[in-house]
């Protein structure tokens, strides 16, 4: 149940709204919008009498939510949420490219990698300073010491830097030092960090599951949002599927059905996706044409001794490159 | 196994390959190209001893093919293949659209859409006249009075016509009526027909199966060039996963993976994909920005009545927004 | 829309129904029963008034039939279809067996095989004449050839034979020769091939494409059954997923889903779902333990030099294993 | 690198083997079998020199494991794994069988359900007391209430209690009340919780990921196994396919697979798997054919009221049925 209030609701009557729907045992929570305020009722499971709630004054209307996700729905707030980070807006229309290596390997790698991506006009810089890997044995990423050495990059070369935590432990370290937090793939349902997301002061990068379907997704980005923080970027990023000459299957449709159920942005992750190098110029070009709102892409100075797990990271030029043709697609 | 030959080899020295590899017990299938020609060696299953190739004359190398297709290797024929047909030239660079109702249903519907597809931009009208229905009990198409009705809009309007064949019958009507003949994602691993489609003396559209790896789409291709018809135009139309939001999933990195192992040309089918008329556009703009030869598309006069197997029909103005969109990817 | 006849009915007032609906513009295809008859109506895409029909004599009720098939619907015919074969009774409680090579290679070949096959317990030889080949250089069968060998082992050894035709040209021959014909899953939805099974004086065994929904599998049925062979054997073959330690997924949640909605019979391939030799025997106990009426299983005498597809054949002891190792699930 | 130690090595001379990895600047991890002890090198990524190791007394063979898991392989550890319980050994050959609602609603409804599963022969009470939901706002168990209320069903019925953990905080309170601690398959590849675990003093019940390898699954299990609890136990409930008349697609080749690959025991879950009651009771029994150590099944006193997350439950009186069903397969 979303209690829409008129546009010129005061403060107060939304305050009233929110402490009758308390006194209904539920928990309401303001979603201010371009023109006017909505109260999202969550807790309820079943149809809430909104008999009590169109008598407060101010309240212009009251709408039954269909889909399981509220907070994130378009229903609840039509207008597309944007990320404002300085001066980077993500969601506004002009695509932010985040790029770097797979792993913060050293001072020395991502000074080199960041100066090359911000000349070709990357905003943002990735690279993991604590690695989810499938096998025990791998390198797991070098921890506090690696979010120092993004610092230093955010210090030298003035891009924000997005990286991932992978547990309630690292992500209150990766809070601290980055501009934007990212949840990865295999952990899109560990509700326990979705929740500390959701408290967290910075904004989320939330990737799809391996197996995840839209409504789960969204889901997920619900949890964080319950919690308080309406700061989401999704990240589209390769589905399983029984083909075999891409790592995953990049599914671009996902796209439009997200902007079709929700406010919140969507960005691309072309390397994960393929897996192939050769691919993501193209998959890049294809996922700004379907009108994503940015692209993460892993570049190294030295792909071949790149230390990364299943992406094949772009050359310095390469990327370069994919700045230069993704130009007339970014419209 | 693959013979290339000299630039400057005649044509009495191409035969004389052939005429060797056919006492060596297997078959010789010239390949010419735009410099050289080569001669492919099939029916042979383990290696092929080259050396009495190797020294008749006007023979420049031998280069053992490792993929199991051949003809339609890139490894046989580096550069891409360009299909003409009149002043249209599919795989030539330029996005060759194809556009039409799903079944014909009556010569003023045909009609009607043709024209307004054409002032669009279409160079090619799609039309069904016998449509593989997963119901015995479903409509099945005009049959040949669908084909006259195909050939009159070719007529009046100039458009060239593409139409699906499904068995050996309706493919003698096919191919005396239409400039390509379709063969459906139902179709593609029917043997049978595939064999006939090799005979035929029009291009033949050949479409992936839901389930199909590109190995296998590439395979049935093959089997069509063995029998001698080279003309062949892929097309991607969506495989099959566990996703909800699309009817199937559009499998947009199979464009740069045939274009890395095949010279054929590929399309692709957002209608059906997607099942979804509002992602028909983007889907399209991510289909010609990662590289396709071209689209087909569904578009109806009275989308609401058409007679449709699970693509949504664009509307006519929905098409021609279309055209307007996907102008800036088509270069 | 089914009509159902009472218990006494006389044939003359079923033929009165039939009329009526013909009447209509449908047609009336009547479904004997073990203890009445119902008659299906077909052709009708919307709702049938069946006010007339229900005031016909012998007529009981009229009930609209919601799912898209009918004849091999549940709701049209609740008691299980039982495929009789001289004493061989499929579909009745008795796991029926077939086995033998991938190919028929030689007669000596499978001879042999099937002779040993018979000791272990088998009652249906299989062994392929006319192959479906993902590559056209592939050994494609021996043909009539086959055929003539096939007819011959059953001349020996008493076993009844089921071999694959692939096109309306084999399925000629192989209903002259065989017992049993079989579509393969690369062919359930080539429904020229469905309607030609549909007109075979013959059982049909119809396979599981490879990703065919329940379904889908049940409308191909329906194309046979609707062009008047109610002999339809389904086979689950193995579904196409991500998975990598077999070759398809062993769906066996396809055999009690089929057998809530449809009466036919349903047999389980475990060697070419697996594709791994040492798979087929735990597989095949699965598939009785779940409900099949019958196993499909390659068998070869020298396993290492059989002309196979993908399969890997057991060796004859293994096969002599397997039906000792199936005996207590047999209940 | 396995250090394979001979039979009748000392204590010391394991001893001896681990401090010379430790000087390589690996790890040692001692995994003792029924005859012998094996050394486990962890930590290395290139091949490791085995000269050293080699040389030293007590030292048999050193063996290069080509697998990417090490502790849960077949190849370090041949003899399966029997977790022992009390009198309860899973992985001995016996199925065990663990019954239970969906989530621990009351003492009176888990006495109610736990002493009827008891009677029916079930060992081992399943019930969640923190439940992993896809909504936030849908109910997320009772927590250490729930713990409380399992407990007490042990010391009133004697049977033993399985239970989820969901993050590093539950996991301390599981730990301290159940005796065998669930991950469930969201939770995966959460490696903060499998590192927590393999530091738990209980055994684990490791559920496989809807989108999981088996080589996925068995690296999962060696994050538990390197961190020092080797007591785990698989379990298959289902993939992500695109077949929709069962929520999942049960794969029972995963039991051959792995029991191919690992020394672990894996039970199977139909009800999650199935998400149809129907289909639970020949799932359980083809389950028990194909070769699983043991079910996990819901049941309910009444399912219709069931706080249940998408599968169906038994009846009481069904899974006495189910367990009449299955005595003939446990063999």
């Amino acid at each position: 149940m979303l209690v829409v209030m008129k546009n010129d609701a005061t403060k107060e009557q939304v305050q009233a709204v929110i402490e009758e729907i308390e006194k209904m045992g539920f928990r309401g929570i303001p979603m201010p919008g371009a023109e006017r305020t909505a109260v999202c009722i969550v807790g309820n499971k079943g149809p809430v009498d909104d008999y009590h709630l169109l008598m407060l004054e101010g309240v212009k209307e009251a709408i039954p939510v269909t889909k399981p996700f509220k907070l994130v729905s378009k229903e609840t707030k039509p207008e597309p949420t944007v990320i404002s980070l300085g001066d980077i807006k993500i969601g506004a229309g002009e695509v932010v490219v985040m790029a770097g290596p797979c792993a913060v390997e050293s001072e020395k790698q991502c000074l080199t990698i960041a100066q090359s991506v911000k000349k070709s006009g990357a905003k943002i810089f990735r690279g993991g300073a604590f690695k989810p890997r499938t096998s025990p044995y791998s390198f797991q990423g070098l921890g506090e010491d690696g979010l120092k050495i993004l610092a230093k990059v955010r210090e030298e070369t003035g891009l924000l830097i997005v990286t991932e935590a992978t547990d309630n432990a690292s992500i209150d370290l990766v809070e601290q030092y980055a501009d934007i937090i990212q949840i990865g793939a295999r952990n899109m349902q560990n509700y326990f960090l979705l929740r500390r997301a959701g408290q967290a002061s910075k904004p989320i990068l939330l990737k799809r599951g391996l197996a995840a379907t839209i409504d789960e997704l969204l889901m997920s980005a619900e949890y964080i949002m319950s919690e308080g923080n309406p700061r989401i970027i999704l990240c589209e990023r390769g589905i399983r599927t029984f083909t075999n000459t891409t790592r995953n299957t990049l599914d671009l449709s996902a796209i439009p059905s997200i902007k079709e159920l929700s406010h919140l942005p969507i960005i691309v992750d072309p390397s994960h996706a393929a897996g192939r190098r050769e691919f993501v110029i193209p998959l890049s070009k294809a996922a700004v044409a379907v009108g994503a709102d940015g692209l993460i892409v892993e570049v190294h100075n030295d792909p071949a001794h790149a230390l990364s797990d299943g992406a094949q990271s772009l050359y310095l030029d390469q990327f370069a490159q994919l700045m230069q043709e993704i130009k007339p697609y970014r419209i």
